[in-house]
């Protein structure tokens, strides 16, 4: 005998980088010729030496490194955060405005939890961010997906025509994942005011704010002085300071709508993880110009991307940005098909399209996602060779497996 | 202009703990007369130093301590508990049957996740865990509160009453919070073949496992080789390491719940933050005697309290165990209330038992939870000369505010 298990969970995919670790599992890749795994947006290695520091001896001589904190986060942080956002941005934030959450990934449920109910709507661009449709589901809100154009950005017009009465936000991802692309701030304002006219939330996840080519000001929507009549804004400290094993992010938003979250996150977590806070305070103290040297180092690497692209017959670059490129691929087979292969005849796993949409998505078959931050030069220039030279007998579809 | 907000979370009550911080936020107390706070339970130390430097040397020297890990948890801590809950309890366990959870509270809304959708029923014993509670109303899920007796223990034939078609699980807190009381072995063998027999899920929550007074195997169920078709338990590290700013507990439970869980701590989370899973793993392999000593200073308080309450006129204990007393008192005024003046007028923090039940349970006026695990023998002198000095005016109703 067994227990039935929650239909809306069991109806729910599993993790697509749970699958793809599979199709590495127990292989083995030559010495001269490693795998390149190009399918997940993390850090590898660890944290600057002093932040490192500034940790360790909080956990060595501050008790409160060990005790439960405050829901919200600790006090430093919230109001480090809210300064730093009302610099960049040219907002008028206050600690009241931000709550610290256990990752971005905690930061968009709580954030959902306090809009939305069950059979409710939200609004996502294909292709989308898993973990976002993910909860949704999870949470038995119907995911409208938005699909978006040539140039991966989705149309405030065909957004407009998906609301319903039971929508109760939109979310966008900018710089995207897994597209790269930067929403230009005039496309934000239409899709803010779109949700403003229709009182519906614009949930914008920014984790990768800080990798953003342009620089300065992402965008204008904080210096409306209203905005959080209808922007809620996501961040993870996770990319900026490699910060990813301690589960640090964060939502700002209007201080009644931070007071729901604070219930959701105390009965999720009680509170965030002490070093992870250590750690996101020193970081916004210390780290910018450490910061700015990883995002100098990054845009490099993109334009060695780009620069490798041109040179590869038939493949398509759709968008590029922050940790992210988005391909299409040359061939007949299907890209999940594609990418299984790709790890025995290339050497390198990246993630297929269909991860990154609703099933039986079309579109999702030709693309695939490359996040090319951890690949230094050398190996964006292996990288375009092995996708180069990947046989011909792909051009028809092979046995699928 | 403002957005609407989830129907759901709105009507949650906000955390009793958040709540009751209000009740003492700006007041000051006499140096010679400070407040006793018996309100939260919490060690309001420091881990052992070993744990602490096998923290800090891995946030210095080993890269993984900062990186994203297994959505389940590490495997090493997986295995040590599931080995420690194989020797503890004469269990069958592997690794595959423990999901690693940012605290114990994660762990029940991932439990939960699993099993349950919006309409479906869960049942509590009352005086219930409020987190517990409220996760269910955000869930959408409805509670079937089950009254306990005067000796705070539920009855199996009075929880089978409340089984419906809709019905998913019964959830136990032993040694429980707030009630202090350790459920029989034999109590939680019947509420398992109820379980089992009607098909439903027993949650049992054993937080505080590392108190029990009996010491030895706290209960027979997962001794039971087919412990893992009906019986889910929850653990936290917060209490037996001093880890609660760190955030780890875990799961026990069947690995096809297990993968399911995974969907949930994947979306929810991503992994467990480093740090904690670090010290979790090594507490299990390095506290043992420490964590003897620690249960045998709480019991030696414990003895305290049960010997200072029998010599205050009209209050009555009803349950005690673990880190909680659980009391009546003898006056007119509702618990609310008076927990409220016993700040001002007997400078003690004490959560009222209206906290811990459905709104309108009238018992909950007459009851008080005193978290005494942190107070010294002097001190639970003290507190007792306090509630024994209470004016004798609150024998009627007073204002309320
Ligand atoms: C768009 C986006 N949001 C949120 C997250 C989650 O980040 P965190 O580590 O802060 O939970 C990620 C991580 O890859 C992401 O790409
Ligand atoms: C019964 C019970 N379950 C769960 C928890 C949550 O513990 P954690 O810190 O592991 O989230 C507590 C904390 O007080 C508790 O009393």
């Amino acid at each position: 005998m067994t227990l039935p298990l929650a239909p809306a969970l069991q109806a729910c995919m599993a993790s697509p980088i749970v699958e793809s670790r599979a199709w590495v599992k127990g292989r083995t890749f030559p010495a001269d010729r490693p795998l390149i795994n190009v399918s997940q947006a993390a850090p590898v290695a660890a944290p600057p030496e002093g932040l490192r520091q500034a940790m360790a001896e909080a956990i060595l001589s501050d008790t409160s490194a060990h005790l439960y904190g405050p829901v919200l986060g600790n006090d430093p942080l919230r109001e480090a955060l809210a300064a730093r956002v009302a610099r960049l941005y040219g907002a008028r934030t206050g600690a009241a405005n931000v709550a610290i959450t256990a990752g971005c990934n905690m930061a968009f449920c709580a954030t959902i939890a306090s809009l939305a109910a069950p059979g409710d709507e939200v609004i996502l661009p294909c292709p989308w961010y898993f973990n976002h449709a993910m909860w949704l589901d999870m949470a038995g809100i119907v995911t409208r997906p938005l699909e978006t154009g040539d140039d991966l950005l989705p149309d405030p017009e065909e957004a407009a025509a998906l609301i319903g009465p039971r929508t109760r936000a939109i979310v966008l991802v900018s710089p995207n994942n897994p597209g790269g692309v930067e929403y230009p701030p005039a496309l934000l304002d239409a899709f803010r005011d779109l949700c403003r006219a229709r009182g519906i939330a614009l949930i914008i996840d920014e984790t990768y704010r800080d990798f953003l080519a342009a620089g300065g000001r992402p965008h204008d929507l904080l210096a409306d002085p209203d905005w959080d009549d209808t922007v809620i804004q996501l961040y993870s400290f996770s990319k900026a300071y490699r910060l990813t094993g301690h589960r640090v992010g964060a939502i700002l938003a209007a201080p009644r709508q931070i007071a729901e979250i604070e219930k959701f996150l105390d009965t999720m977590v009680i509170c965030v993880a002490q070093p992870g806070q250590i750690g996101a305070l020193w970081g916004l103290e210390n780290l910018d110009g450490w910061l700015a040297a990883e995002r100098a180092e990054i845009l490099a690497r993109r334009a060695a991307l780009e620069a490798a692209m041109t040179r590869l017959p038939g493949w398509r670059l759709r968008g590029i940005g922050a940790y992210f490129a988005y391909l299409e691929h040359p061939f007949a087979t299907d890209a999940t098909d594609l990418c299984r292969r790709m790890v025995d005849e290339a050497g390198v796993l990246a993630l297929p399209g269909s991860f990154f949409g609703p099933a039986g998505r079309a579109r999702g078959a030709r693309e695939l996602r490359i996040a090319f931050a951890n690949v230094d030069a050398a190996g964006i220039d292996a990288l375009a060779g092995r996708l180069a030279g990947l046989p011909f007998a792909l051009a028809s579809p092979g046995p699928s497996g």
